[in-house]
This record gives C-alpha cells, structure tokens and sequence, in this order.
C-alpha cells in the first residue's frame, strides 16, 4: 500500500478478524486471488492485498466495520466488468468481492417489482421476470455477465435507454451498508415515496464510494409482446442523424436506436468474413427497434421506415420474426469484439452530447482522425440518448500513436462538454477518467461532492481514488 | 425569532444589504406580507420577518450570502400551495419567493426538453409544451397554480404517475444556488451522465433545504394523440384493487388509475346537488385512461373494460371524446372542495402502500373509521400507485375529534410502515409531519441525511426545522 495515504496495513490481525467474520475459507491472500481482482475489462489498476467473499449482509457488514477499524480501504466488486477501474483498488487493500450475494429473493407480479442480491446477474435477473411476462429494461452489453448491483453502481445503460431509460430509473429501492458497518434501507416497495432525501438515487451510479449496494429492489413493466426491428443505411452520419430527428418529429419512441459508422462497419466485415454488410459506400447504419401491443408497432414501424427513406437511405430491411431480427443485430453484437482487427487496444469512450448535436460530435470525430496519426476511431453507439461509443484504436508498443491517441482524448473531451454533453454516459469515472472531471464539474461542485462522500464516509475507506480529483 | 437558535437577527444593517441585492421595492417588512408569506394550504407556520423577491439567479445568491453572514434563516417559495409547510418559515427569518423566474428559456424538440426558470406555472409549461405536440407528464391537482420549481423540489405526483412517473423522472438537470451564495449546475440537456454524484436527483423532492432551485431542465416525450377514459362501479374496495390486479395482468398500463371510496363519493353527490354519480351502492369507483397511438388505445380500452367486468364492476362507462372524458373526469376534480361538507378541516394524509395491499390499507381505515368518533375519513387517490389520499375531516372545535384525529393518524403512519409503504407519497414532510419521520427511517438512516444536509448547509440556514426531526 501506498505509504503517503493515511490508511492502516493489512496485517495478521487484521486479517484473522476478516476469517473470523466470513470464514477462513472466504478469505485468499494468493497472488492468483490478488491479481485477479486488481483488474477489470481495463486491464490496469493495483492488486489487491487481500479478497473476501461474505456470505450475507451482516458478514459485508463486519468485513466494513474491520476496515473502518483499522483504517484499511476497502472496494466492493461485482463481476468486475467495468471499463473505469471502478471494482480495482487505487492503492491495495480489501477487495470485497460479492459473489456469494446472488439470489432472487422475489418476483411480485401484483406489485409489478422483483428483489434481488446484488450479484445476481443482470440477464438471468431478466430471464426471470421475462417468464412470467413481465421485462426489466436496462440492457449494458455486458449483461450475460455483468450484476445487477454493479449495473447500479455505475447507472447502466444500454441501447433500450432511449425508449425506457437507463438502470436509474428501475432502482426503487436498496439495502446498502455504511463504511461504519451500518445497514440502510433506501426507498421501498412502493414507486412513490418523499420521505426524506433520495438516498436510493444517490446512491445509483455512485460507483462504490458511499456504500456497498447488498440488495436491490427493481420495478418492472410488462413484457412488450411485439417488435419490429429495421436496418437502414445511409451515406453519411448527417443524413442518419436526420433521420432519427424526424422519428422524433413524427412523434415515434423506438426500443432502440443504434447508429454505426463506417469505419465500424468495415471492422465488423473483416472480422466476421462475410460478405458486406452494408451496400457499398455506407457512412452510417441505423438499427432501430420498436416494440408494444401488434396493433401499434405496426404502425411505429412504418413511420421508422418512412422516416428513414425521408432522410435518403440507400436500403431499409424490416424484420418481424425473431430469426430475421437476430441476423439485423448481428453486426451490433459482433461491433466490440471486431474492432480488435484494427489494433491491439482499445480505449472506449462513451461520450454524450444532446442528441441534436450528434452530428456535431462526428465532425469532431472527424477532425480527431484527420491530426492522431497510429489512431483509428471507430465510432458507433445510441444515438437516441446522444450517447456515442468512440473507440481510440492503437498499437500501444508505437508511441506516436499512444501520444496522439492522449491529446485525442483529451480534445474528444472537451469537445463534448463545449457541446452541452458529458465526458461519460455509462461507464462511469472510476480512477481512468478522474484528471477530465474538472472539465465538466466546478471545483464548487467537486468540493459538494467531496463533502457528500465525507458525510458517508468520514475516513475515506471506501472506494477511495475514485470519481473526484484529490 | 425563537431565542434558543443560534441564528442571527433581521436587523437594519441586513434589511439594507437585502435592499441593495434585489431593490428596495422588492424587499417588504409589512405584516399583510409577512404572515401572507408565513402559511401555505396547510395554514400553519410562523410568519416571515421579511419577504424579498429576486430578480435573477445572481439576486438569490445575493440573498443567501447575506443570510449565510448574518446566519438568518432563509426559506425558498414557490406559489405555496403545499399541504406540509415545506414553503414556510419554522421560526422567522427570511423567505425567497421566487416569484420573478418566470420565463420559460427553452422548448428544445430536437432533443425533447425545456428550459424553465424554476417560478414557472406548471400548467403553463404544460400547454406550451403541447401546442409543439409534446408533453410533460406530472400532473399534481396544483398544476395550475403550483410552479415548476415546487414541484421539482417536493417530487410532486399526480393521477399520470402510474404509467409516467414522478417528477423525477422528468428532471436532467438543475441550476441551483447553495445557502454560501454558491451557484451549482447539476446534470445537463444529455439523459444520460454519469460524472459525480447524482446531485439532480438529490436535490428532487429535498424540500428546500439542500439548495435554492432557480432552473429547471425537463425532459419531454411525445404527447399521446388518442385518450379513452372509462368508469367503473364496484360495490366493494376490494373488487376494485382486483380489477387492478387483473389488469396489471393484462399487461395493461393505464395512464391514470383512479380509486376513490363511497365515503368520498357521498361528499361529491352532496356538494354538486346532482342526481347521484354512481349506481346505488357504489362502495368504490375507478376512474382509468388509457393514451397512446389510437390502434393500441382501442385494444388496451377493450382490456380495461373486461378487466373491470371480470371482476364484477357493477357498471362500466366509456368515454372517446374530450367533453365525455371531461364529464367522466368531473367527479374526480370536485372531490377535494366537495370533501368541506363533511366538515371544516380536513388533515389530507398522502400514504401509500405497495399497490397489491391497497385492500389492507382500506381495512386499515375501516377501522379507523370505527374507533374515530368525530371523524370522517373519505379516501381517494393513485391506486396504481397505492398512493391513497387518507382525509380525516372533523371540526377543529370539538375537542373530542381532535383527540381521535391525532389517535387515527399516528395509527394510520403506523399501519402504512407495516405495510411496507411509506408515510409520504408526494406532499413531503415539510414541518407537519416531522414527527412520524421515525416510524419509517431509522435513526442511522436520518442521521446520515443530517450529514448530508450539513454537506450543503453547514449553518443550517436553509430551510431549518424540516424534513428531520431534531
């Protein structure tokens, strides 16, 4: 650990007071263990010294109280899925994994609200209440792995957002504990309730730093029992992003609105080896989804596709059966992974601006291209929300593409918050975004949350190096 | 000003400071102005000492640093038409009406907001919204007094919410002024941000006392072209919530779900002197809607109405066209004025309760009914939500309703907390209901909000005596 910060080391004491809480048997302090959840989808960050697994509320809760005790930083962690650094230690300490808090403890179709522990993951959390009819729609593409209290942690998105918003909006309630070992209950069963400040949306994306998220309480709405999904491509990004403006004046809320641009395209057609996916010349590709009672999607679906040949795409595909829609999101699903041809690694970058503006974020995209040599940046995202993915693609052993791919980011970044956006849509801050955070935040702003962090935890125990610059 | 709190007098020195920010024509002392400003709909309180009227956010701040220096307390205020004393002063001081924001800023239809100053009328940002073919959702009975800001900052709710949400799902972002006279921007024009804490939703429903609301950034959906609304008659509650239920099964969500019982209903009959409004009988009556593209309206209405039917809706009306709904609607808007012939005050109690237990909470209040002499107890509200309006009507005078009017409202706090629901759905807690605040939030959980509090408001001179008992 650090020897400049103020916190205690993880000594024999301390570390028996840990077995004794969870059980020797869930505490690892092998190199295996340690390096394994010192990292995320990032890949950076510093091991841990110890990992520990409670098996209940009240073991996290003492595993909290050992660490306020002596001082020891302590990080909570789901399936560790995150892009931010967010579920990795700044400077070593407890790594206190969730694993073992994974079950549904209630579908409640009368009240129309499932309760889970935290590490349930997300998708099989949506199997579930899907088999009774009912649907959870927050979607993050990591959900066949990724948990529903991670998912709240760091306010997961995903390309349903546009129609029904991100994880936010589903949390009503949760069962957290304090740095000190204290259990809360935020919010409840019921969707409404003013009693109080709103700790439950306080808490949602506060990415581990005021409390460990043990139990969620998600509302739900009924399963949509139709969708249309449609491919349109364009020629370029502009004409795609007007035709998403004339959904929008013709009054039509897709499930989805997923826009690709060009240089993603020609990744995803070399990767999976297939024939083009899109006709010649394509500088934009829209997949869009509507979805609700037959009679209406029918009807949405027209509007989309008239909406799309309005703005001049060169081809519109509608799929109405399950097997024709999985072909059209394919190039979608394949996107992140084949982006890996174009260069060893891959900084992601989930921008938003407001999405009248979109077309104002690819011209800057485009400006980036033109001064990063050793970079290419592939762009894709929901545009709906205004939220784009823009991948900075390089070989990190050529230092001109690593120093250019370091002013890109930061001109990506103040860019969008010229143009009304945020530095982060979805993935959060965590330790790799905290030098642009001042770019968006006033230091007043940063000091107030500085002073919300201390009202939750004075010692600066949990999740500390993360979301603020010291 | 009560002279056990540490806070600083309304002297000369400060009235000239308040007079040099904002103009002495908008700073009055007179007593018609100060007990004006001293009551809400609830008509308790204590009077200001001074009114001030800022002209611009740079004003409010003026007003803060100088009750930040002199340590006088400052209460924020809307149009004042709360039902728990949020708007008015504890013990003196100063109150910020907010009455000169005014303007609406922006109405955005490419990226679906708009801009308010927080004293805009709700109603009015409503109608200008929807002359460009979009909408703004929350609907409290204020809206057409009620400002913006008062919504936002007491979460308001109203008959949408089952379908659309609170207030709070509505707010992107705030422009807000901390009690030091510091300006703060939270959220933004982009739906989705995950940069620092939630501040937005933090500040959604805190009652002014985190900070001074001044601009408000909604989002907007397309407003819904076609509305059927239908009544049905029940002999009982309980085939009432089944119908409920069933429909919730249906997969069906209505736009507005309203409940309201025989007792309220007989108060209707009597104040409109009309032939009676529901077949003989009537021990509850639904009111529900239905709003979307007309083809899903048509089947969603023909779900309602079999919903209804099946369980045993003794009649069921249908109403396509706006004079007919308006009609439908009529028995709903008279209900709180009708309530006054049962007898002069009525203690309006917004409870709610997770929706499959709104027969419990009628139960609940049958009981009451039977142990409270002196006191009638009407109850409507959001069944969709469970959020049920508990009115207990007595006449101030007779000293024996009051005595069981206080028995049946800590008995009515208690019962909700047992049943998993809260003591507040959307009017707050402000200083009225203080005292209950215990049954439902522990002390570790109200003392981590005191923290937060003192995060914004270290002199606790915003808003003091709210929300948190001492």
């Amino acid at each position: 650990m650090s020897s400049n910060r103020p916190y205690g080391d993880v000594n024999e004491a301390f570390l028996d007071i840990l077995r004794d809480v969870v059980g020797s048997e869930h505490v690892r302090t092998d190199e295996e263990a340690r390096t394994t959840y010192g990292a995320d989808a990032l890949k950076k960050g510093h091991p841990a010294d110890v990992v520990v697994w409670p098996g209940s509320t009240e073991e996290v809760a003492g595993v909290l109280r050992a660490c306020s005790s002596y001082r020891v930083p302590v990080v909570p962690r789901g399936a560790g899925t995150g892009y931010t650094g967010g579920a990795v230690p700044s400077f070593g300490g407890v790594v206190l994994s969730l694993q073992r808090l994974d079950k549904i403890l209630e579908i409640d179709e009368r009240n129309l609200l499932a309760v889970a522990e935290c590490h349930v993951v997300t998708g099989d959390l949506q199997k579930a209440v899907e088999a009774v009819g009912l649907f959870y729609p927050p979607d993050p593409a990591s959900l066949s792995t990724s948990t529903i209290g991670g998912n709240v942690a760091e306010c997961a998105g995903g390309p349903r957002a546009f129609k029904y918003g991100v994880t936010k909006r589903y949390v009503l309630g949760l069962e957290a504990v304090l740095p000190s070992g204290e259990i809360i209950h935020t919010g409840g069963k019921s969707v409404k309730n003013v009693v109080g400040y709103d700790l439950t949306q306080l808490l949602v994306g506060s990415e581990g730093t005021l409390a460990v998220i043990t139990k969620v309480i998600v509302r739900l709405v009924p399963l949509p029992p139709t969708q249309v999904t449609l491919r349109a491509t364009f020629t370029t990004i502009r004409a795609a992003v007007d035709a998403v403006v004339d959904l929008v004046r013709a009054r039509v809320v897709p499930s989805a609105l997923e826009l690709i641009d060009g240089d993603s395209l020609d990744a995803v057609a070399t990767s999976l080896e297939t024939r083009a996916l899109a006709p010649a010349g394509t500088g934009a590709l829209l997949l869009l989804e509507v979805d609700g009672l037959a009679e209406a999607v029918e009807e949405e679906g027209r509007r989309v596709e008239q909406a799309c040949r309005d703005a001049g795409a060169t081809e519109v595909l509608v799929a109405r059966d399950q097997a024709t829609r999985e072909e059209l999101w394919r190039v979608r699903r394949a996107l992140s992974l084949s982006l890996k041809v174009l260069a060893p690694l891959k900084i992601n970058h989930d921008v938003v601006v407001p999405k009248g503006r979109v077309p104002e974020l690819f011209d800057l995209i485009a400006r980036l291209r033109a001064t990063s040599p050793g970079v290419r940046i592939p762009s894709f995202g929901h545009v709906g929300d205004g939220n784009i993915h823009v991948n900075l693609m390089l070989d990190p052993a050529d230092p001109v593409a690593v120093a250019s791919a370091r002013a890109a980011e930061r001109a990506l970044f103040e860019g969008v918050v010229a143009l009304e956006g945020s530095i982060s849509g979805e993935h959060g801050i965590g330790f790799s975004k905290l030098p642009f955070v001042p770019l968006e935040l006033s230091w007043i702003e940063i000091s107030l949350q500085r002073r919300i962090k201390a009202a939750f935890d004075p010692l600066n125990i949990l999740n500390p190096g993360k979301m603020f610059p010291e």
